[in-house]
């Protein structure tokens, strides 16, 4: 079997941005310094009407390959991650394949939803069709436009941001990818999601609302608090990885709160993960893949080569996906 | 690496019946003897309000559970196929999860999209997660709700009919799972398609018609007539497969007259593929395992054991993919 490593990353975040303060004008709500302080969210970026998913998805797939100067043609297969899509069908996936010119060489290419467990599930399928021989690269791609899906009219809608994150993996002869955990728990399906799809995409449904991102019940922190350590510690266990070796853990970024929970519950410092909902706000499929290129950026991705970089990603349905490379 | 073996199947269908007379009365066009003779469509299923793509997906796999006797804790993994989804967010799998009881055993699930390619994709990542060591049973669905997103005035709208169908994998000692040929080509994206999704997927959506399917460019007959062989042959052989143990070959069934002319081409009696738009009408993401549920009903996949049973999907978007088993 191949390895399957981290080799890029790319991301695009749409220019135009709403501080929090903006929000509480437009939405005549209070949201600070709830949002700011333990959320980690102080402004978010809306996506243009031309900032469409498979034009963001596009654009930080060309910076991923751009950074290691790879081709389009390259890549045997494209995965784009969202549950905001650009079309019910078909998939986001071949169009960003046409965008970014990897159409002339056939690529495959198809979407899966996780919704926001989308950002570890990619990176585990594509590790997969890497290491049974497939393809030599694959593209893995979160897009998310949740901004277009809003009421402006709660509090909880200060969560979302727009914007999407490519990673690419490549074949090594040096680990790698090591696996992956995950759960998922259907029960709480009707909890919060834009319920419009299979006979209700119509005038009746516009009018129910239900073209909009909708909370019909919170879900508990627990879910998150105790389910990622829990999962955390299941994929360190199954793969017997040294705490000490973990150089990097990157998180959905839903709560700045909760992350640093995390990494106190499992026992690491906290200048092992990356927070960036302070800089992009929550990207849900694309979050978790731009905090890694933003750790790059930041050089903290340099001299790890051998070390433990772990992903954890969640989201409404509810799924988990936590998974394990070497750097 | 483990082997991964289909060893169940099971499929729901709407009981509410529309025959192409009907079709023909209700709008005003004329289709016989084209869909009847070379489409091979004489008649469609439609589902009512109640039975939603979840629906019909866990109706599916629990016919194909019961089969063999097996409990849905059993199962580490729901993989759900379609384009007609229930909602945009979350994805159907943890809904149909649920509809099984396999939350209970939090089974990880999600979703995928690659169009009416799903059926063979799905089986590869499938596989691909037995092979490699994460699950022993993987229950994989196509489902399709295609006539709720009809405006039930143009003849080609005479494909569509509804249903759900499932297979199930489990991990063997003997093969199993060969391996997989695919490619996509989204220079075809904006041809056939539902194109409402986010920021269309409102009032001015609606009025423009982007909620329902929308012919805008005829794919050529030789996406499929050149494509579907082209295909075949490359996974014969990349595998080496002896054409004389190919037992059976699953097609998309979008047409009659394709499927007898790409037996014929690779020199296939018309006996070792399963023609069953006759009965289900065309059921996208669902039509290649109805094909093979159906074949099992008939014996058909009596006696093959250790003979190849190959399967072959394509969507629009687009993308092909063609995945090969032994029996």
């Amino acid at each position: 079997m191949k390895h399957a490593k981290i080799v890029s990353s790319g991301m695009y975040i749409p220019q135009k941005v709403m501080t929090n303060a903006e929000f509480e004008k437009l939405t005549m709500l209070t949201i600070d310094p709830y949002y700011s302080d333990v959320i980690g969210i102080n402004h978010r970026h809306i996506s243009e009407d031309w900032e469409t998913p498979t034009y963001m998805a596009a654009e930080a797939a060309k910076k991923a390959l751009q950074r290691i100067g790879m081709q389009p043609e390259e890549i045997g297969l494209i995965i784009v991650g969202t549950d905001t899509p650009e079309a019910v069908s078909p998939p986001d996936a071949p169009r960003v394949q046409y965008l970014i010119g990897a159409h002339k060489a056939e690529t495959m290419a198809f979407n899966v939803n996780a919704s926001c467990a989308n950002g570890a599930l990619l990176l585990d399928i594509a590790a997969k069709y890497i290491a049974m021989g497939d393809c030599k690269n694959v593209l893995v791609i979160g897009t998310y436009a949740m901004t277009k899906f809003l009421n402006w009219k709660y509090a909880w809608e200060a969560l979302f941001s727009d914007g999407a994150a490519a990673l690419i993996l490549s074949a090594s002869d040096e680990p790698g990818y090591i696996g992956s955990v995950s759960r998922a728990d259907g029960s709480w399906w009707q909890n919060w999601g834009i319920y419009m799809g299979a006979g209700t995409m119509n005038l009746q449904g516009i009018e129910r609302g239900l073209h909009k991102l909708d909370l019909r019940g919170a879900y508990p922190a627990s879910v998150n608090d105790e389910g990622w350590p829990n999962l955390l510690n299941k994929l360190i266990e199954k793969y017997n990885i040294p705490k000490d070796e973990i150089a990097m853990v990157f998180f959905t970024q839903v709560r700045k709160k909760t992350i640093l929970k995390v990494m106190d519950t499992i026992g690491l410092p906290v200048e092992k993960t990356q927070i960036v909902m302070d800089k992009f706000g929550y990207t849900g499929s694309a979050c978790v893949y731009m905090a890694y290129d933003d750790a790059y950026d930041e050089g903290k991705l340099e001299n790890v080569s051998g070390k433990y970089i772990l992903f954890l990603t969640s989201g409404v349905g509810f799924q988990q996906v936590a998974v394990a490379f070497k750097a």
